[in-house]
């Protein structure tokens, strides 16, 4: 049977791939899906990925928690951002979060023809690719990037996933090939490899390092974020 | 003084990025920039890149040499593809060359904003790094792709000009950092990491092994092609 592995490297490529029996990977390792899985992971309910601040804000009422991002930085006024570290057991238990980033969740919009739309990040890589080695459809690993452009942590955990599920698989493309030969070569230390980033440095200078030290984080919890109709939730297993 | 290298990954990427005092250098190593490469390095006169068949037939005299491919082959009733070995001297001396391709004539139109746009192949690899390097503009290295989809052999030769002219750039791009990776990676034997790639695969099944090992050749010409209004011509030097 034909199974293909693909890697999109930015979500201004995903219409040049095809969707169809295809299950969709949302990465944005700094920061927004590691935020998902780690929210989702203490006990969020749910997560409504929506695309601009005024969409976030027309949720504004007891029911919700609400959070915007933007160019590495929570909105003013919003109770969070995007900082997995925000996201704790005593914040997010049995609460729904309406989320919109700079990159993450347009990623998630961009999928929305896909079979099926689950979130990655290296806090849920073994739970993930374990699941994913079992599915029959194919499988595109979509990379947020940064505005649109190349980064290499969403392309780490991309080679990541493929260096753990390629065996199911029958097809790879060029950009998986060259995602899981970064992921070989920086593996041995990604907190070192992550610093050569340019996101990095962004985060850096926004005082975030134990962000990144988590983000960074394999395993660390041990469920599947999936959307289903306009949210994400814990995926049934 | 600053000065950035960038390698966008994808024609369709180009939008996302600043073309404003930037040399774009176009990349399409199997085969369209290494034809041009050898065509010139063979006298061509000039190569002039269309992006249809009808606009290529629309030069139908004795003047020009017409070239068309898609999909790998050359199409019916045209003199040329995008061989390079069919761009010999005795066939291109003096002659001007229209050519349409799947990838590369593609990328070349999607730069046209660029202060200047420069062809690059392995075929001169040396002399292009070495101009680039005393060059005062951004860096864009441009990857023509598969139909706008990642491909290996185009990042390998952007991390191979990168690795020779990083250090005359203050920054440098994900992209850039993850090609020049890859090319390190590859570099002790890139005819036989380009067996891995699936564009190599494609051109295998139409029996196309000796244009691969001429596409990987290094510094095989001593000349640099740049797009000057329509035409792409020997750089003066």
């Amino acid at each position: 049977m034909s199974r293909k592995i693909a890697t999109c490297l930015s979500p201004a490529l995903v219409p040049h791939y095809d969707l169809d029996n295809t299950i969709v990977v949302v990465i944005d390792i700094f920061r927004a899906t590691s935020a998902i899985c780690y929210g989702i992971g203490n006990g969020a309910s749910a997560f409504i990925p929506v695309k601009t601040v005024e969409e976030c804000l027309s949720y504004s009422n007891n029911n919700y928690l609400l959070a915007a991002e933007r160019n590495g930085s929570i909105i003013e006024g919003f109770e969070l951002g995007n900082s997995p570290l925000s996201y704790t057991k005593d914040k997010v238990y049995n609460k729904t979060i309406v989320i919109t980033t700079t990159n993450g969740t347009q990623a998630i919009h961009a999928a929305h023809n896909a079979s099926k739309i689950v979130i990655g990040s290296f806090l849920n890589l073994g739970i993930l690719s374990q699941w994913l080695k079992k599915q029959p459809e194919n499988v595109l690993l979509l990379c947020s990037g940064w505005k649109n452009q190349f980064n290499l942590e969403d392309t780490l955990f991309a080679g990541a996933v493929i260096e753990q599920i390629a065996s199911s698989c029958t097809h790879i493309c060029d950009a998986s090939i060259a995602a899981r030969i970064l992921y070989l070569h920086a593996q041995e230390n990604l907190i070192e490899f992550a610093k050569k980033t340019s996101h990095n440095t962004r985060l850096q200078e926004l005082n975030l390092e134990q962000d990144i030290q988590l983000c960074l984080q394999k395993d660390l919890i041990n469920c599947i974020p999936i959307l289903v109709e306009d949210k994400i939730i814990k995926m049934a297993q």
